[in-house]
């Protein structure tokens, strides 16, 4: 191998080279600094990044190689974290100046749990202000012109910049989903409750998700596997067995599956390239695509999304509005206010309807393996101020079903199209093997 | 046995009869029936009794055994039913004109588990308005002229009458400890989520409980016994083993019990009689008791329980406000525009906060068996025009912990006194222990 594309490789080869020994987690840790120092001041992917404190953590993961220790799943292989998740040895300011120099001292259950299985904690990428819209200063590794989407602008960024092969973030709207199709790395969002969240800014219980970057399918069930878990303090997660996703996403599908194509109630904000791009990918898939219309109501839910997020903000950021408005931009304080003057009653039937909105799309999956709508309006948007339309995101999210970024388009100005696969819920390891199947295909053909 | 006296015994020696064949399920119902004609006319408790479907089901009890078929745990038992719990042969009218003639054609979770146990569904008793504060027809049996309490009043009238041996009802706020205390029966309201709540009218998902109503602990924990289970359509409940709480409740407790005797944040809402009482039980207890005074924040619970409460109702009853609101009482409807009005915000600051009252009792249950605590304000108040103050049932109704009311005291207008024990959630066998120690301990003195 040669050592100045270590950072590029996928992280599945990386992980066998380590164990084996034909690498080592301090050249590969050097590999990616390396690559930080030609792309971060362009990109700006990090929020913190002492490279010496990285370098020292690949050390002992060596060290640990070398003294016969057992070695994790994830041994030697750097990871970005989200700058929301607390990390015992670096700050986490959660994307505003009202947390500035915040030093948690304890790790977030999916920190320590990467931790656990031998990863090594690279640094903090940049978030959107409290992982809401306002923009952090990362910019798209295509077209540093372009936004990188948000809110974990960061971890997309650096992963599809080669800075480091594995990363970390969240979505309460669209924020895995969308810096993922923007900056053309696999975004992938499991089921709602899969994935612990204590240590996490906290904006919705209902909404929050943990999700993971990465440049291959195989990756990203690699980072995802490690990931599941109970938590005790995240009362949406459940004692359960492990997940084998990198097993199964590897496996053929026992069926030739079926996918529906999804027209969201967004549909209409799509850019003339999106709608082009998914006749062409319908027309490519023939006799394995159905398209389904979803029901009229199915726009509501854009609204009891809305409902729920921003009444909740408002409750899990009131300390921060209190104390500190002055210090928030002024959309999210909006956004707080708004929340702020929700009803229980709105917020309560909000909250009933989701329940119906999963069982009217179970229906859907027992015929189809995976839902196929796009991740985005289109490319991403020129400029910097905002990270672009969450809403083909939305409906995802709020039903808790694993949806993921498949980078397998491109847009007419060169940036990547991303194309959204979501599956029922539950069926996580299921919804990575249709997606590998489907990458196949598309390549194949 | 003199058959018309059946209607008086406890509950436990009736079922042996009843399994000896000492005595029918149609002799038991006949003797309840003739007590109905003599004191129905007065008390009021029934809102549905059909006489030859009583009897009719009390024969096929009896044909039960007489053809061999295994018998349940409440074979051939009456039971009174609150108004507001679905029954497939019974009309279901929650005390509104509103559900006038409903018949909603299927049992409620906890009617069913009493059917297959045994029991007869004697009838449906009356509830207050939709569960709520405006009092129904009922009235007290120890004197016409006082209120019964509520929402359960006819089940409580009902027991106390010696019309059935056996009654359940719900408790939102004091629904059960309440009218039990005001009838003089054992009312038992179970941890929050041990009985299942699906088919019975929903207030609020986070106070509402099923609870019991006898008169003697043995039959409070038998009929309890019954109810504990899994419902799949009530999300509180858990799939767990049934707790064996008539055997626990009469064993003698390891250890003497300790009682902390605590004055609720409405203390100064007592009677001088029920301050005396107190006074002389806690001097009588002496060794066994220590009175722990409340943090000043626990009367902040009154306000978060208020707020729940409300916004709930106005969730759960929107359809009856929305289409019906003029046949509603004028103070239900005030209840839900307040309700109406709450928001989402101060609605999760008050869910929030149990947690942290729970934790705080829990540390008070690491010494102490139970706390002692007023029913009620003092003995049943004179007029009909209300069910009286549930404030002495909030903070235990909050917290999910399970209580109990002791029919032992009487005050100087020969109406009874309530002595209300609460224990640590899930404690709901040692509870009953403890009170049986404490009963019978009081009856030795």
């Amino acid at each position: 191998m040669n050592a100045p594309q270590l950072n590029w490789l996928p992280a599945t080869d990386l992980q066998r080279a380590l164990r084996d020994g034909a690498i080592s987690a301090e050249e590969l840790m050097n590999a990616c600094l390396a690559r930080v120092d030609e792309v971060e001041g362009q990109v700006q992917a990090w929020t913190y990044l002492d490279k010496k404190h990285a370098l020292a953590q690949a050390r002992a993961r060596d060290l640990d190689r070398a003294e016969g220790r057992a070695l994790g799943p994830l041994h030697g292989l750097p990871i970005g974290i989200k700058d929301i998740f607390d990390t015992c040895d670096m700050p986490t300011e959660d994307g505003t100046v009202l947390h500035a120099g915040r030093t948690p001292g304890y790790d977030a259950k999916a920190v320590a749990m990467l931790r656990a299985a031998g990863a090594v904690i690279m640094g903090k990428t940049v978030t959107t202000e409290c992982a809401n819209y306002y923009p952090g200063k990362t910019r798209n590794p295509h077209n540093p012109e372009h936004t990188p989407g948000g809110s974990s602008s960061g971890s997309a960024a650096a992963v599809a910049a080669g800075m480091v092969p594995l990363a970390i973030g969240s979505q309460t709207n669209g924020s895995v989903i969308r810096p993922a199709a923007f900056c053309g790395v696999y975004g992938f969002k499991p089921t709602h409750g899969l994935i612990p969240r204590s240590g996490v800014l906290k904006l919705s219980r209902t909404l929050d998700h943990v999700g993971v970057f990465a440049r291959t399918i195989g990756d990203t069930a690699l980072v995802a596997e490690a990931l599941v878990g109970w938590d005790a303090d995240d009362p949406d997660t459940r004692p359960r067995a492990g997940i084998p996703l990198c097993e199964i996403a590897a496996q053929e599908p026992p069926l030739e599956p079926l996918f529906a194509f999804v027209k969201p109630p967004v549909w209409d904000r799509t850019e003339s390239e999106t709608r082009e791009a998914f006749a062409e990918l319908v027309e490519e898939l023939k006799a394995h695509i159905v398209e389904i219309e979803l029901p009229p109501l199915t726009g509501e839910a854009l609204d009891w999304h809305r409902v729920i997020m921003q009444a909740d903000m408002a409750f899990n950021l009131e300390r921060e509005y209190e104390q500190g408005r002055d210090r928030l931009s002024q959309p999210l304080c909006e956004q707080l206010e708004i929340g702020r003057a929700v009803t229980a009653l709105q917020y309560q039937r909000a909250l009933a309807r989701v329940p119906q909105l999963v069982a009217g799309f179970d229906v859907m999956f027992e015929r189809c393996a995976a839902l196929i709508t796009p991740s985005a309006a289109g490319t991403a948007p020129p400029g910097l101020d905002t990270t672009g339309d969450p809403s083909f995101c939305t409906i995802w999210t709020l039903c808790g079903m694993p949806a993921l970024n498949l980078p397998i388009m491109q847009g007419g100005n060169g940036l990547p199209l991303g194309v959204q696969l979501v599956g029922a819920r539950d069926t996580d390891a299921q919804l990575l093997r249709t997606a590998n199947w489907l990458v196949k295909r598309l390549a194949k053909d």
